[in-house]
């Protein structure tokens, strides 16, 4: 029985700067059927609040408290832990760590996100320095990169956290998606069983692939980054949609949903 | 039969800004004893010309010719392949590469080594699409840090040539101690076959180890990063010296050198 959705955002919700045509109607209605839901997010160069400007300038009514994302997990992490952090991201997602200390040059933990031009030498070595010196590194994802407006790929936070790592030994803990430390935290955000909650997004792996291990149900959506080859993997989505907006229908045809037919991948 | 030997720089033939006592005079005897010499170190952030001034100004007196290191090493190879690179390095060791096409955006090749505060965002990245376009990837060795004159760690190139093998899927060639095709180019610039080679440094992993697997004798001296817990690990050091002072003296006894008494590791 699903009582909560958990929807990726950028390839789901929106793609690029436009909505999914239908998506900001499906969450309006998803809320009306008395679904709790999640905005789950890997963005990690900025904070809750960038992002709910971003989706009110498309329409879709949210506040900050809707949104889960790395930056924000991760100083929960850190309150949680008594713990202070050096933070190697944007200034923008510094915003969600307010009242954590940094601890100097010596702090509890590393956290990196992505970083982008504003990546230093200097600030990378501080780093590798504490994490010789015995502090714990949370990484705001693995993704290796990204595809800029312009089209050209864009390093990621996953190659700088990989850096750290095998410089250092220090093992990340990953607080992004498909890590299931961070399903389990959005999992508590929602307040509901894992059996309770399905997963919606157009990244067969760190989506679907993520939300089934951490023992929710998988739907996966043809927009985004979705290409037919993602079909053929070792990742059976639980359900599969052309989009984001036909959710509210098939939620109301039943629920948990069923299986789909996948064509010729059985 | 020994007939050359690899000398490993730094921490056996100097530490830091100071010759290791009797060294210099020991590598003038072994070239008055007709051996073929050799300077081998994993430097990337000086040209040879760079490390033949150091030398000198210590009493140490070599020509370029007498060195072999990551960047020569890399040049030699891009120059054999007639490939083009671009290259993350130090302008000092860019001079290997005079003559290199550089291949623009869509170089052959991408060869890293140390930058320390050279290194940016932009050029990293740029290097990213390069590999991404199908470009080949080699490493100026794989050390994780090294430690500054003022005692700090510093990140090496390991962790830079990890972060673009993570994104970027391509496995790195590594021309560097202690990987296999650097001590090959090594031997083929001595003109030697394998056992007719003795590796002789303070590491008892980059040098004596990876000499080892190249076919060649490995002699460990008790110098430099020396501690008593190297001898403790799986390499076994065919010989074992003071320092490099007592080379001249050892191999005029017998050659090649005998395994030494380890005391308790046997």
């Amino acid at each position: 029985m699903v009582r909560g959705f958990l929807l990726d955002l950028d390839g789901t919700v929106y793609d690029g700067g436009q909505p999914i045509p239908g998506a900001p109607e499906a969450i309006v209605r998803l809320k009306q059927m008395g679904y709790a839901l999640r905005f789950v997010t890997n963005t990690t160069s900025r904070d809750r609040a960038a992002l709910v400007d971003k989706l009110n300038g498309m329409g879709v009514t949210v506040t900050v408290n809707d949104i889960f994302a790395p930056p924000y997990a991760a100083a929960r992490y850190l309150r949680k832990e008594q713990a202070s952090a050096m933070l190697l991201l944007t200034e923008s997602a510094r915003q969600e760590f307010g009242d954590v200390p940094t601890g100097g040059d010596r702090p509890d933990t590393v956290v990196v996100g992505d970083m982008g031009e504003q990546w230093t030498f200097a600030a990378f070595n501080r780093a590798f320095r504490a994490l010789m010196d015995g502090a714990g590194l949370i990484a705001l994802g693995m993704s290796r990169y990204w595809r800029t407006a312009d089209g050209k790929l864009s390093l990621d936070t996953g190659p700088f956290v990989a850096a750290l790592q095998f410089a250092s030994g220090v093992e990340p803990i990953v607080l992004g998606k498909p890590a299931l430390p961070f399903f389990e935290m959005a999992r508590l955000d929602l307040g509901l069983e894992p059996d309770e909650i399905a997963m919606v997004g157009d990244d067969i792996e760190g989506d679907v692939g993520g939300a089934q291990r951490a023992g929710m149900t998988g739907i996966l959506v043809r927009t985004g980054k979705f290409r037919e080859a993602d079909l053929r993997g070792e990742v059976r989505p639980d359900m599969i949609l052309d989009s984001l907006a036909e959710l509210p229908a098939a939620v109301a045809t039943g629920s948990p949903p069923s299986p789909p037919t996948l064509g010729g991948a059985e």
